[in-house]
């Protein structure tokens, strides 16, 4: 316990010093209001010049060609980015770390080198990418959403096992081995643990409306990625923390079946809770991209240096007849009816797929396992230490827990001695083999199921929605690439249904708030 | 507890219901003493006939080829294994289910579907296939070395946790879809813990020399397949237990890396301990065997029905140049030395490779993580409940926990809090990152170490041998081959040491006995 500093000074003092590392030009005289400016996108086009609008505006894999054919440089890039997270971050609060003065250093580097040797310094040269703050980069204090960390060295050594400051995560290594760009880490929610993204430090807001949340717990990637302030950000995800974020803003991101990509020297809570590990994957605004940064990591063969990570080669695009694929689409999963928008977006892809002469069979009966039975299951596993490690790192400053957690604190169910831990994990290993024989009899070759069972929410109303659309994934252990396939519009209203109509408490609860009218 | 029962007579009813099961004609009058035969080949090839040992002599691949050709029947191959076996058990007790019946049943449809159809019934038409105990077979006990299960249903589900009586372990479906003969299972120790292979039904002897142990825990199935009972067999492994036998006995095995071959289904202690799991792998005495089955198995695409088994395909034979591969040879790991033979045939596997053009390193500074840290910290784990499960399964039947279980109860360290065993989580992966980064530093392709310290020793004195050459590679999670390359011979004789030549107190310990004068 850190007698001598109060909690609220430490975050102050932490949010000054981010605003500090921001150039003078860049800051705004004063932050509208979220009412007065909701979209982050609209309000920015108003302030930046368009050369910087027009770059934020292309995918990495449009911006690897301008490098290459030396229509941008490196610098050019990097400045826009860099400005423009600035100002989401102003409007948002998505960062914890700023480090632009590297960034631009390393950019005009790279130009250097290209402008002598006319080559490139990796595939990614130039290239932007923001980091979810549990990803350790030379330097840098890492703090997973805790205020410790920034008090002292060795609170952040103690809450994030990152002895070695010179060291990248391994996924981070790979990335800048190969150019790329390092500028930001993003906010996550304390210990990660949240559907959205508030800790002592502050609250992020999503930046396609700035009342609403944007998700969590990689709400501070969503949030800048979504308002073009990056344009490939890592997140993590153990309950939906990559899904939802990328659901709620809009954007692809990719959930890998676990040890897929490498997860070594990455920051976490409970690191050792092996059953249902978290994993990291990429979140981009473009497809193309989120193919670019995979198909990198994976062909730099991470499995000599993570052992837990697969060696599994890199499968070029498969000359798939999309005719043959075939699937299934789970509008509901008989709990927890997804609200309008979802299932108007998750019938209209069903039905141009059919148009298009895929197959995509409607699947009516209940899933073979109930998903609130699976998420459950995964929060026994990760709260099976009661909160014990998340108490003793907050009494390192002396913070309180947040509300988003106290919340889970009432929950039943923990596991806390090790024989109730392994039947724990007997009963995942035994809702894996029900679910997967489900899929293998139907023949599918993928699912398409909602992303969230709603739009986004009110920012801090977190504890009101229901994230089992993308808890139960988890422990099954599922690959889920999350695809953007529509926005809210006029034809999304409430429809009528009948008491017995509603798949659970949940689902009447569900409803209580029309977050699609936003 | 079975109170009316004395826990002796179940383990003598087994014994003579199994001999029950072999016909009159193939029972031995008198079974000679280990020290009037102790070599269980030399004596079958005086009372076997010519026709059947020519058939048990051969590789299945090449069973193949002869059933393909019709010069083989299945009924003949299935005929010459059961004979066969039913003597190696007489010898060796090797054998703890034993089914002829079906498998003669089994073998006479598949020549019928042949003669009708001249098409086989699979890859493994007519090819005898052992099974150790852990395996499930439809009708047949599975009993982990405990006495319980043999006195009723109930108790072997509780041992066993095989609800399903109709149904095959998933790697042995597998086998059998193929057209594989099941015909029996072997021995196994209690709960599969111990370096040799006795419990309270009977301890197994070697078949090369029947004064000594077959190793363990897969020593029921090492002797059977070095005394021609078997030509493919399964084991499994968690610290040694097919990589020991098959030192012991000569032959070729598999200890992939974990979740590589499907394990779904298998009966075994602790399932749900996935920190450093069991895996189940083959064991052969012909290498080409090895390669069938272990083809057969992932062509079949397990990781569709085990969720744990990992999606990655079989590579065929690469076209790989042998003087490119590089090799680092280990030949002892600083604490026990091995003993002479075992010295001398590392010694000569390096000098043929290197005169062969083969790069072959020798390694002469200590690992880089201490052996026996890597192999406590798997004791450590697979003894995390103090024996409990061990004892309450004990008490079924009332018999007594064997005295290689015994001295386990004496070791130090116990896991058993979730905390202590998440810490040990970390450890390991600690230790494979060293030991990774050693491996990949060097640049090896693969090492090549002892499969044992010692030859085998004397029935019973599990005790007092040690087993650090194999359980530190477990942790580890590496792929291991053993690889039969030489016997004694009068060339092993013991060298002289000066006191502070030895590595550890246990390796004054290992040269109490001189193993490999046998």
């Amino acid at each position: 316990m850190t007698q001598d500093l109060d909690y609220k000074q430490v975050a102050q003092n932490k949010r000054e010093s981010n605003l500090a590392k921001i150039p003078k030009e860049w800051l705004l005289e004063t932050v509208p209001t979220p009412e007065e400016q909701p979209n982050v996108n609209e309000y920015l086009s108003t302030i930046i010049p368009k050369e910087e609008q027009e770059i934020t505006a292309l995918s990495a894999t449009q911006l690897q060609q301008k490098i290459k054919s030396g229509e941008l440089s490196a610098y050019q890039i990097t400045y826009a980015y860099c400005h423009r997270s600035a100002l989401v971050h102003q409007l948002t609060n998505c960062l914890i770390e700023i480090f632009y003065d590297r960034a631009l250093e390393r950019a005009k580097e790279q130009d250097a080198y290209f402008k002598s040797t006319g080559k490139l310094t990796g595939v990614l040269h130039g290239i932007p990418i923001s980091l979810k703050d549990q990803i350790n980069v030379p330097g840098i204090t890492t703090s997973l959403g805790y205020l410790a960390p920034h008090i002292s060295r060795e609170h952040e050594i103690t809450i994030c096992h990152n002895e070695k400051k010179d060291k990248h995560s391994l996924i981070a290594q790979i990335l800048y081995d190969q150019g790329a760009i390092f500028y930001v880490k993003t906010t996550v929610p304390m210990a990660m643990l949240g559907a959205e993204t508030s800790s002592n430090y502050a609250i992020t807001a999503n930046s396609i409306d700035r009342t609403k949340s944007p998700g969590g717990s990689s709400g501070g990637e969503s949030s800048l990625l979504a308002a073009q302030g990056s344009v490939i950000g890592l997140g993590t995800d153990i309950g939906g923390s990559i899904r939802g974020p990328c659901t709620q803003l809009g954007l692809f991101g990719l959930r890998a079946s676990s040890n897929r990509f490498p997860y070594l020297d990455i920051s976490n809570s409970y690191p050792n809770q092996i059953t249902v590990p978290s994993v990291v994957g990429p979140m981009c605004r473009y497809l193309e991209d989120l193919e670019l940064v995979s198909k990198i990591i994976i062909e730099s063969q991470p499995w000599l240096k993570d052992p837990k990570c697969l060696p599994i080669e890199w499968k070029s695009k498969l000359e798939i007849d999309p005719k043959k694929v075939k699937f299934g689409v789970m509008p509901w999963d008989h709990e927890v009816m997804p609200h309008p928008p979802i299932l108007r977006c998750l019938n209209e892809v069903q039905q141009q797929l059919s148009q298009n002469g895929v197959q995509a069979e409607l699947i009516k009966e209940a899933p073979p396992v109930k998903h609130s039975s699976i998420a459950n299951l995964l929060t026994d596993l990760y709260t099976c230490d009661n909160f014990q490690e998340i108490t003793k790192f907050c009494e390192l400053s002396g913070e309180p827990h947040p509300d988003l957690l106290k919340r889970s604190f009432n929950l039943p169910g923990k596991v806390d001695n090790l024989y109730e831990y392994m039947d724990k994990v007997e009963i995942k290993y035994k809702f894996q083999q029900a679910y997967d024989k489900f899929f293998n009899d139907k023949g599918y070759d993928a699912m398409i199921v909602p992303g969230w069972s709603s739009t986004s929410w009110t920012l801090g109303d977190n504890g009101k929605i229901a994230n089992s659309y993308t808890r139960y994934l988890n422990p099954l252990d599922y690959t889920v690439l999350t695809v953007p396939v529509g926005k809210v519009d006029e034809r999304d209203v409430e429809f009528e249904r009948k008491d017995e109509e509603f798949g659970s408490a949940q689902d009447k609860i569900s409803r209580r708030e029309g977050y699609w009218f936003g």
